[in-house]
């Protein structure tokens, strides 16, 4: 089987995107992630462009990386010092990588216009920076940098300078297609025409996805047999990013069926993704192909009706293959069926669950209309309203499963007050332009019998209340102390009026050793959002903790 | 010129988005936006399946859409009854919409398993649906749902239902690539094999995203000659998404030089892209092509300068033709040139200005070695230190261009305090499950000689704060009645521990008549980062009406 190798540039191009940036410890955890995933090459930065660079260089020595080697990226030498002399192309040799990638110019505009030379030299340029590299490095590529931008203007010199990097001794030449705008069949072209030129080079593709096109120019190339791919994860980079490694790697395994990462290493492409995201603390784009959150979530009733038959109905691969999973969203836009899914994972027993899901939706659908004939149907109508009805003050319930499974088990008449607030206030102070603010919380909350009075301090007014609450109830729930927030976002939802005094939406992430959970609330004061999204996260952390058997626990 | 038509199915496939919800108004409004900029077809919904796309056929008769027909989306009629009395496909004569899309089942998998039917009797449903709404209606669309799929699993079957659509009247028959994971080579391959078979047929193209290659697909398919391209704005759509027309039809116009939209309405692609988000609200991706913020964003110092030089040297199209921008966006990876950018924008006057822009870097780069040499050189370094510094705390300037300014201008010794906060206290309060918050705030300022002491109450803590410094201040400084919050956005930075203890950053987006400006605040104590991004915009209101030679304002 035909093996293609991948080149992650995210530790380097990737840091060209606005807004992504790493640092030097979070580059060395990224490439050791992609070295666990089996990546081959990791493009580690531009040494002598970035001090930070140099640094990583240094570093990452101290660590083993079995599966993968280091690559150290550069341009050619300056165009009036040999390689010798100019300190920047030293710097290669320097960081000790054991591949060394060179850009050089092949669109005869940049060499005029950016290099400021005559074609002839950057010719010249390209070769001797190769040449004198070669025998220090264990592999040496060459990135042909605007070469089918380059190909368009003068297909013979663009030509001529792959032909120059031949002659330095590249082990690769590797097609940049820089500015990212070109379509998918001027790239099938072009790579083309030089493989007629070249047929026995080895050769790679570097796209950018300025015209949507990134990941179908890559794949177009892998078709046409290019053994080296260049992007990175999720395609973060300059302007509108690279090719997305997240997407090229399963296309390659999963449509091409060519050799490039192990299945066990292509389930793990969405906690790379999702690790990566995390380290950079940019929000996952949730509808990203293959590893997004909405990837396999099938929100129409009818999708869902057909998805829970045959999930080949609308899925073009099994999530579980790239580590993702399926979800059908609770939604007003959604039928019967996916509150019929939702019930089933909370041990309800509809009517005709053993038949197929959509003879059940139409059963469902037939038996709501008559709200007294049967208590199961009217539930799923009743939880099905209250989701509405919460729906249009803001809620959402999509990753919020704790509060939604509260409120069909409130539904059901199952469930159970483990405390009662009676009141809260928040005070937080600050005196003049240089003293912290000082903020405090006291409530009084009610468990059986009991009254408890607490007060706490916190670094903010949320965690001031959120220690406040679990100095009152942490003596009657001592289980709460396994329970860990995760993540806390706040969402400004529209308003009518200015917007500090708009509604928010805040949405909290909690976990204990076995389970996740997700809880929301909503308000025009953000104390009091977060207030409800708190509750509903101790509220469900009791309940399922009590009741083991409900198989409510994700 | 060849023509190529679009056809917008935003309100009906692009709302099977999870988080993408639309109401009744927000549909109207939209349908009115793609009429404006010249979309051909507007998809409005589903009628038989969603009582909303129901109302939403009765309120579009009330405008004026004139360069667009309204299309109304409809299955086949149901198996076991004839159109006449199957309620649900009645409904698609009930919308009185212009043109009606019917979908049918192409491939024989959905044929058995989900529409449980025999093979023949699928292509006589097809039929019969045309041909019953063929004397009712202006245009007839048939959608071939999963037609890709459906003839690489049988392509002599697959043909047939395209005879079938074709025997009842289809004026043009859409291939849909429904499960999204189609390889480029793929469609154009069976693409060909449809026009083999009906070289006289229009047909058109409908793809997804799931192998993030709908794009690619779609464009591929207008270069075989196809007249109709069906997509959705910023590519929203079920799991992944539907192709995404904010960049095919830009794709068609400027990359294949295809007719579709005017080159005025092709300058009004971002708008339309960023009205989508906005009424969705939904964050805009920020890398998204051709539209997004950083689409045309040049980071990296190198590329900055060449782009300065010859836009065309990292720019595949000029940003104006889709009504996008250029920027150079300020972080520790930039090279001096984006300094050197943004001090003259704000009417600084580096050394060598009149030079080339990467002369000038060399420049500044080779005096700020020596730092008490120049002293403008001295200003653009303290600048940069002080932004890294502020970088590593949490804070973001990309968006938050009025703080950033104020930042400048404090390094110029041109700062100027228009009031000093001498301290705050925040009270909210709750009582009980039922009742309210009240959240009350008061607030000590000195505003030149005085000293102003007010308290107000707000809809939650901020919005107290900000009422508070409104009244302390208006009387000093009227013309704050001018400026509103425009936007208000909480994010949650990584915490070491529990996540309500983290850091949040505040961002604040304000407006008067004449400006926008965005400010920034970071603090463990969401209350004090907002506070300080309240402080940042009030300052640059006052700031930027007080200096108008400056030429500060955007």
């Amino acid at each position: 089987m035909r093996r293609v190798k991948i080149y992650d540039t995210t530790l380097r191009d990737g840091t060209q995107a606005e807004y992504f940036s790493l640092s030097l410890a979070d580059k060395i955890r990224i490439a050791e992630k992609l070295s666990q995933i089996g990546i081959h090459y990791i493009e580690g930065g531009w040494p002598g462009a970035n001090p930070r660079d140099r640094d990583f260089f240094g570093e990452i020595r101290n660590y083993n990386l079995d599966s993968s080697l280091i690559a150290a990226f550069g341009s050619t030498h300056h165009k009036d010092r040999p390689p010798e002399s100019d300190p920047v192309f030293q710097e290669l040799l320097i960081s000790q990588a054991p591949v060394v990638t060179i850009f050089g110019k092949s669109w005869n505009l940049h060499v005029k216009e950016v290099l400021r030379t005559t074609l002839e030299r950057n010719l010249e340029i390209i070769t001797h920076s190769l040449r004198y590299l070669k025998p220090h490095v264990q592999e040496l590529f060459y990135d042909a940098e605007h070469f089918f931008d380059g190909f368009q203007a003068d297909p013979e010199y663009a030509l001529k300078t792959l032909e120059a990097a031949l002659a330095g001794g590249a082990d690769c030449l590797v097609l940049c297609e820089t500015n990212g705008g070109a379509l998918t069949s001027k790239v099938v072209e072009i790579i083309k025409a030089v493989q007629a030129r070249f047929p026995e080079a080895p050769l790679g593709i570097h796209a950018h996805n300025d015209g949507e096109m990134g990941v179908a120019n890559s794949l177009a190339a892998v078709e046409l047999g290019v053994s080296q791919v260049q992007g990175t994860v999720n395609g973060f980079g300059e302007r509108c990013g690279n090719a997305n490694l997240c997407s090229i790697i399963p296309g390659i395994r999963l449509k091409l069926g060519l050799d490039c990462v192990s299945d066990d290493n292509l389930r793990r492409m969405s906690e790379l993704s999702r690790f990566v995201y995390e380290i950079a603390n940019i929000s996952p784009n949730r509808y990203q192909p293959y590893v997004g959150r909405s990837a396999f979530a099938h929100k129409g009733g009818v999708h869902a009706a057909a998805v829970k038959l045959n999930p080949r109905a609308y899925e073009h691969i099994r999530p579980e293959l790239v580590g993702n999973f399926r979800n059908f969203p609770v939604s007003d836009l959604s039928g019967k069926s996916n509150i019929f899914l939702l019930a089933q994972t909370l041990g309800l027993k509809p009517a005709d669950h053993d038949a197929a899901v959509q003879a059940a939706a139409e059963k469902i659908r037939e038996l709501t209309q008559n709200r007294h004939q049967l208590k199961e149907a009217d539930i799923l109508q009743t939880i099905l309203s209250k989701v509405k009805e919460l729906e249009s003050q803001g809620y959402q319930f999509e990753e919020a499963d704790g509060s939604l499974k509260l409120l069909v088990f409130a539904s059901l008449g199952k469930g159970k007050d483990y405390f009662r607030m009676l009141s809260y206030r928040i005070v937080d102070q600050k005196v003049g332009d240089i003293e912290a603010p000082v903020p405090e919380a006291t409530l009084r909350v009610r468990v059986g019998l009991n009254e408890v009075h607490t007060a706490a301090l916190g670094t903010g007014p949320v965690d001031a209340l959120y220690n406040a609450l679990l100095k009152a109830l942490i003596r009657f729930y001592p289980r709460l102390v396994e329970m860990r927030l995760e993540d806390y976002k706040v969402r400004v939802l529209p308003g009518a009026t200015g917007s500090t005094a708009a509604k928010v939406r805040v949405f909290i992430e909690s976990r204990d050793a076995h389970d996740r959970w997700g809880s929301v609330g909503v308000s025009h004061d953000i104390i009091e959002a977060s207030w409800l999204a708190l509750v509903d996260s101790i509220n469900y952390k009791l309940y399922k903790d009590e009741h083991p058997s409900l198989g409510v626990a994700s």
